[in-house]
């Protein structure tokens, strides 16, 4: 069964507002089994909107629709559908019934152009919105598509799509699908589809995504039966594990954050960290999870070169022959932070993060990681790319994958990053 | 001038991804006098994705095209430019160059499957790309469309567009326009449209963006005459200054950090931080901008609340009794970030992030804010809302905005934030 998804609003087509229904419903239907083959957004246009309504009609089965609904004379959903399918506008009694006790609980006079929010292409039935005045309008055309009109606003729309339209399009839909998200890190896209390019078949589908310095594999399919759509994503699940298991860290929502926090809650351990180029970006990941105060003590982000020497007792002679990037500051900053905290683990970032560069052995992107462990050491250099921020952003990333490759005794020589190697290990 | 975007990527059409490039060129566009007429996404098929092009070429002036310019075999983007104005794909020797010289600075080997991201249909243009691997395309077509591809990731296609694209809509407009942006911080968008609704008009247009707790005005006309545009708009400018002055932090792409950034550069001073619930997104705004080591001296992000007595010297007797979220422990964490880096100036965020909340006192959202500076000191509460992450987020933003205030004298009566209340000053 297909879908498309029609956003009505100038609101949008200026982009002074983000539009966030369409991505609502395109995750509710594929998680209904339904394809969404479109999504499209036009402004408050009588002409544009009927148009569009017909070119979805043309492709899906099911033509959903958001925003244009109220009462102003620039909400022209309604009317749109009536000019498309050649309907007059009648008004529902019950709907207008609705809408003058929906004023008279709340004492006051109902405004006039209200009114045609209770009005309906003939042959459609309202959809009632407990959330606002607003009723959705559904019509089942003759041959086949069915076309829903919902209010804009999200706190209306996603209860009513839920609750009221949503059934309906799973008992038109017969089918089940069944999909699991594979996450990876330390390795690239490329690579990965490299290793497993006899596994990317059409069904179940498996499509990578990538984020910052981790792939996402989702693999999925569908069936009429639950069980058989299952047992088909869990078989390639599994090929797909033999190949590229050691680079993966989790499943569906995890994050690498999450994970590093479940394993030092299973070891009872706990973590610092001591940050230069990253600048509390390692912090901040490390706390995104309920409950990290349990793992995560604390962070020294020793930013000027001085406060290395002042907040972490740095050897000042060390600073001063190498500067400040380099394997032997980041091993100590993280010694500092894992002496003055008392946890098990610390972990160090120093770098060039641009935009000028740190000298010439020291290109713009050159990074050491430092780990100290309750079994040892270990460095890692890594080049990264990107502005500033991204930079900084990446080493965070791959200082929390050098954790997480310890934590769980994946191999810490498994390259992480574009030439990242290792010159230690815990 | 009319122009349509499309968005291109499965997982857009999944809904696993929240499509931001769309509603990010909508505004860009608007703001330089065009037409949005239509965004749509599809997703990777190449015959949707060519279709789309078509149909988007026959309404639009410009077609903005992002994703779909990766390495691997689901980008389709390319081809399908390609197939649509039945052109071949040609290798780019410059790009193929580039690309190859991007690996070898990173001693790696360019992946075989990279080499299609140096093609381009016959006729089209290549845009450079500082910012990774796809370069982008630019295809001219007969009889006047002009589709433009950028891939996908915000990072990459934003600079592309704004340095590369942009300029290039401009000339062909005809028309200049002239926009400023003002940056307010400390008041609402709601509060901000009542003071200056007469202000509001048509020509030019003052059109509100609500940020991360700031708001963003862009004034903007367009007119065949340079001169014109710009003094309307300036006139414009000076009387909203006069009505919400005091709440503007700066102009066009100014960030309060980098406002922040020159004031102390100006007046010689530092600042130190020390984060509990903000958890080192202070310091990672501090230091976006790039020579903020000159002002921006070290963070300590004391989480667990024994690290604000270990790391920061909080009396425990304090910490005992009233808990760690408390004014006077913000103000103590403030002294002590000031004492331990020598800065002139300290600031600290405690507070619940939740999603378990304080105590009956402390609701989710409870934040206390303190600064230490040269001259005095002063706490701030505020009730911030938004899941963990947000609350976290918008601590760091009013921080910022307090700093802000009293290095520039404004007000720090003025409400910064949702009942925000100073309790003392500087």
């Amino acid at each position: 069964m297909r879908a498309a998804i029609l956003s009505v609003g100038t609101e949008l087509t200026v982009g002074r507002v983000q539009d966030t229904n369409s991505r609502f419903l395109a995750a509710e239907l594929t998680g209904a089994g339904v394809d969404v083959v479109e999504a499209r957004t036009v402004g408050d246009d009588l002409g544009q909107i009927a148009q569009a309504m017909g070119a979805l009609a043309a492709v899906a089965d099911w033509v959903l629709v958001t925003g244009g609904l109220g009462p102003t004379a620039d909400d022209l959903t309604r009317e749109a559908l009536a000019r498309w399918t050649a309907r007059p506008l009648v008004v529902d009694g019950r709907a207008l019934a609705h809408l003058e006790a929906f004023y008279r609980d709340r004492d006051r006079p109902m405004p006039p152009i209200n009114r045609k929010q209770a009005t309906r292409p003939r042959g459609a039935r309202l959809i009632a919105n407990p959330h606002g005045t607003a009723p959705g309008v559904m019509l089942r055309l003759p041959g086949g598509p069915v076309v829903v009109l919902m209010p804009g606003p999200p706190r209306e729309m996603q209860p009513m799509f839920r609750e009221r339209v949503l059934p309906a399009v799973r008992r038109a839909s017969g089918r089940v699908i069944h999909s699991r998200s594979l996450r990876l890190v330390g390795i690239g896209e490329s690579d990965i589809e490299t290793r497993i390019a006899d596994l990317m078949g059409s069904d179940p589908s498996v499509a990578p995504y990538a984020g910052l310095a981790e792939v996402e594999l989702r693999v999925a399919t569908s069936d009429p039966d639950a069980r058989r759509a299952r047992s088909r994503v869990d078989a390639r699940v599994a090929a797909i594990r033999e190949r590229v298991g050691q680079w993966i860290y989790g499943e569906e929502d995890d994050t690498l954050e999450a994970v590093i926090h479940r394993l030092l809650l299973l070891r009872r351990e706990t973590v610092s960290v001591a940050e230069s180029l990253s600048a509390g970006r390692l912090a901040t990941r490390l706390t995104r999870v309920a409950g990290s105060s349990e793992t995560f003590a604390a962070g020294i982000v020793a930013y000027a070169t001085r406060t290395k020497e002042t907040l972490l007792g740095v050897d000042p002679d060390l600073l001063r022959r190498e500067g400040s990037v380099h394997p032997e500051v980041a091993v100590a900053m993280a010694r500092a932070a894992k002496a003055r905290t008392g946890t098990s683990w610390a972990l160090a970032t120093t770098g060039v993060a641009g935009p000028t560069p740190g000298d010439a052995r020291r290109p713009v992107g050159t990074v050491y990681l430092g780990l100290v462990g309750p079994g040892g050491e270990v460095v890692r250099e890594a080049h990264l790319f990107g502005d500033r921020d991204a930079i900084a952003d990446r080493s965070a990333q791959a200082a929390l994958v050098l954790l997480w490759q310890c934590l769980t005794g994946r191999d810490p020589d498994v390259p992480t990053l574009p030439s990242a190697s290792p010159t230690g290990r815990p």
